[in-house]
């Protein structure tokens, strides 16, 4: 079935297991000629993917030199830029997409290669908070429309979100219409009384072949797992916390919903929960939905800040990627010199992702996808259970932004929430909503004396692995 | 070949992972009738393979209340009692067999079960110093002899740092006879400059079949891992650390050689490094020889300590046991609900088991035993690599215990480390040593500030993973 209709050219930058997973969901859902698809990529890799398909492929890796040079001929007014790469800075692409007047949507904001990890910049510097505001320093201005970072997480888990508060209201008595606003909507978050919301993650998947040491697995971009992980931990940083870790700064500029820790993402541990998994350690990385969301559900009155939620990520990879992490911190966050994205060797497991909110009158609830390595590969080929979560968001971002060509500058909080889950539901295998007693208090303290603030379960400092 | 000739009987209690594996090299190397070999386990475990050597094998857990009527009638002077099973405890063993006049050797000093983590005791008293202080009460007076702990670690390791320092020792241009007392040994260690050792342990075995979730996987003993990883953090602290860990506390009982931590070690991780895998991050769990050789290393004068190293643990299990560990951390210490214990599914991999010993003119040297599972299976049946480098040990202690059998109860440290090391070499695999100028502080504060002593590579707070 096809959703919408676009008569420009599509360029997409980057086919690894994004690129390669969604290219087959454009062409089943995306109303244009094949033709008008062409991929830049940095190597090689999905070229026989995109052959199978019928795309030309272009191996040419961009740098602040070329990229003008490169894109120029291939995006003009209408066109779309579909930024799938690592290595490529997000910020650069924005600017440039809209000079040409096309339209643009990633699912990270990527600085140019090694920004990640320039030892030359502070941690501040080399945070998503800082990424963050310099791509909406684009946004504001009417333009054409460049959705930012819109994938599973950050992306699809923003409408989770809507649609958690809307099933929490159900479900406690409290009458509410959707909310047309981004106020309505976070009147609604502070009116349940959530405080803290997690991208809780569980990947289950495993493989045949087992991770041999000196080799970094994971189930989609191992460069962009490492180079996210070892960014600085960032969170939304909530009103109702009452402590700020010891190792924990603020930013010096911009929106300041967010903090940072003077320590990498893959290096800091936190207790989460999902429906299937229960308890379990997560890894505290940084993400833009972190950040987003926290800013997104502020309330601001007479300039103070009244109401926001600690928003973070505590994500379980796939047990060969928490090896692989522990590797990297043994070896000092050095990369390892190999890599390997699962795909075919994937014999089990399910990507269990969504939105655990808390501290609202039922305790904790879950909302989610859970999406089996065998459901996805029943639904789209070129996937796995991680990938096909992400390039549902991707191609429900695609339809929205084809919709909606003149909306500037835009992160998933500002989209439809139930247009772009139309489209990419389909894809997400089980919706599920799951509530929990569950705190990060449970079962703590009974070997060993731990510091515990028992008068408020959800206060940062508990749900974090000392 | 026969190492030793034994006329009494020898009971073997449990018939887990070590006691399969030691059984082909008791019946290779020990002059004795089988008849005279009888087997008591807790559960069916092994019966196939007792059969397979004709050994009478009884299934009946030994408890509080029933060992002693269980096994009067199996033991009298002159026999011999291998305990190798999991909780009972060694202490009751151990006096028993003294009382009977029998032998005894174990590889770890086990309470009855439950006793790792009784909440109803404090940390100290759960601690391997406590349970060390109880079994060494029965020593001391002449009696039969009882070896303690003799395994690969608590045991060999013990003779490995006695062979590195005269390495050290020859290598650095210091002469020195072959110390005959452990005043001998301890000044030898002082005057090399000794301040750390690690009991440094890269476990890189796979298998080809992946860990489930909810299933604890090693290449030994699950509740002997989970036991001991759930004990608190034990170290021998050294006379050359500045700072007591904020969470460490003295005993205020025994040598007073060691500290522990108010943390389960399976949630404590240290630096160290092994030549093969090079810097890693490993667990602190505690184990007996952290204590024993700090002990039998002091250099005490005139009632104060002069001379110490501090001694620890620093084991990287095999990658299945970090997941499970992972998982077990995220349940908050909650034993998972089944268990496998890696053997014939073990596709490659190489216990790489050795002392690491630092501070001295050459930095830092490990030596140790390289024993892959190709090696191990053309050595002996029923063993991996772990296993056998621990029933190897075992083996060592048994010639050792009936060669000098009325030594009363000693440690691995009391032993003649040549003969034991004669015994045992030909199952070690590779014995190899490698000096290194790895320091934990190599590769430190390149993306965040961290807080490191500088002025002494060797501070434990430089080792220890915040
Ligand atoms: N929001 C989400 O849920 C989500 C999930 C997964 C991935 N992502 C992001 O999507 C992006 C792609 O992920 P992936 O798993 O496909 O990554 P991948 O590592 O599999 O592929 C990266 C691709 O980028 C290309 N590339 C690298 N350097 C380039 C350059 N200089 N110029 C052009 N192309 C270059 C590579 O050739 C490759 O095709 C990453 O930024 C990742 O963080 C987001
Ligand atoms: N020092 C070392 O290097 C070293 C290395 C490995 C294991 N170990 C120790 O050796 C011991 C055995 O290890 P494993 O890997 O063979 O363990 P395992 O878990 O494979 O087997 C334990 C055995 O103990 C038996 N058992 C349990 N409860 C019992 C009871 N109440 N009465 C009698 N038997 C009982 C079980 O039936 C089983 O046969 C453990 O104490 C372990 O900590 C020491």
């Amino acid at each position: 079935m096809k959703h919408v209709a676009f008569g420009g050219r599509l360029v997409m930058l980057g086919f690894g297991s994004i690129g390669q997973g969604v290219m087959p969901l454009i062409l089943r859902h995306i109303d244009m000629p094949r033709e008008n698809i062409t991929i830049v990529s940095g190597d090689p890799r999905g070229q026989d993917i995109a052959a199978e398909y019928g795309i030309p492929f272009t191996v040419l890796p961009l740098t602040r030199d070329n990229y003008r040079d490169v894109l120029t001929p291939l995006l003009g007014a209408g066109d779309f830029l579909l930024n799938l790469s690592v290595d490529v800075s997000s910020v650069a692409l924005i600017a440039f997409a809209r000079e040409r007047g096309a339209l643009y949507l990633d699912t990270c904001i990527e600085p140019w290669a090694g920004g990640y990890t320039d030892p030359s910049l502070t941690p501040s510097q080399r945070s998503n908070y800082a990424l963050r505001e310099s791509a909406l320093a684009l946004a504001g201005e009417p333009g054409p429309t460049a959705v930012l970072t819109h994938g599973a997480n950050p992306g699809l888990v923003s409408h989770f979100v809507k649609r958690a508060l809307l099933h929490i209201a159900r479900d406690t008595g409290v009458e509410t219409d959707v909310p047309a606003t981004r106020a309505g909507w976070a009147a609604l978050s502070r009116g349940l009384g959530v405080k803290v919301i997690h991208i809780a993650e569980r990947d289950t998947q495993l493989a045949s072949m087992p991770k041999q040491p000196g080799e970094f697995v994971n189930t989609w971009s191992i460069d962009g797992f490492v180079g996210e992980g070892c960014q600085p931990s960032e969170l939304g940083w909530g009103t109702h916390e009452k402590v700020m870790p010891p190792d924990a700064r603020r930013h010096e500029f911009g929106c300041d919903a967010a903090i940072y820790l003077l320590r990498p993402g893959a290096g800091t541990r936190v207790r989460t929960w999902t429906p299937l998994a229960g308890p379990l350690h997560g890894f505290l990385v940084t993400h833009n939905e972190s950040i987003s969301i926290a800013d997104y559900y502020s309330v601001v009155e007479a300039g103070t800040v009244q109401y926001r939620p600690t928003v973070h990520y505590a994500y379980h990879p796939c047990d060969d990627a928490v090896l692989s992490v522990h590797e990297l911190a043994g070896c000092n966050w050095r990369q390892q010199p190999t890599q390997r994205l699962m795909m075919d060797e994937i014999v089990s497991g399910i990507d269990e992702l969504g939105v655990l909110l808390m501290g609202h009158a039922k305790g904790a609830y879950w909302y989610g996808s859970r999406l089996s390595i065998e459901q996805a590969r029943a639904l789209a080929p070129h996937n796995n259970a991680t990938s096909l979560q992400v390039t549902a968001a991707v191609l429900g971002g695609l339809v929205w932004a084809i919709e909606n060509p003149r909306a500037g500058a835009v992160e998933a909080d500002h989209l439809d929430h139930e247009r772009v889950l139309a489209v990419a539901e389909p894809y997400l295998g089980d919706m599920a909503g799951a509530y929990s007693d569950w705190t990060p208090l449970l079962d703590r303290g009974l070997l060993f004396p731990e510091a515990v603030d028992a008068s408020c379960p959800w206060q940062f400092g508990n749900f974090r692995v000392g």
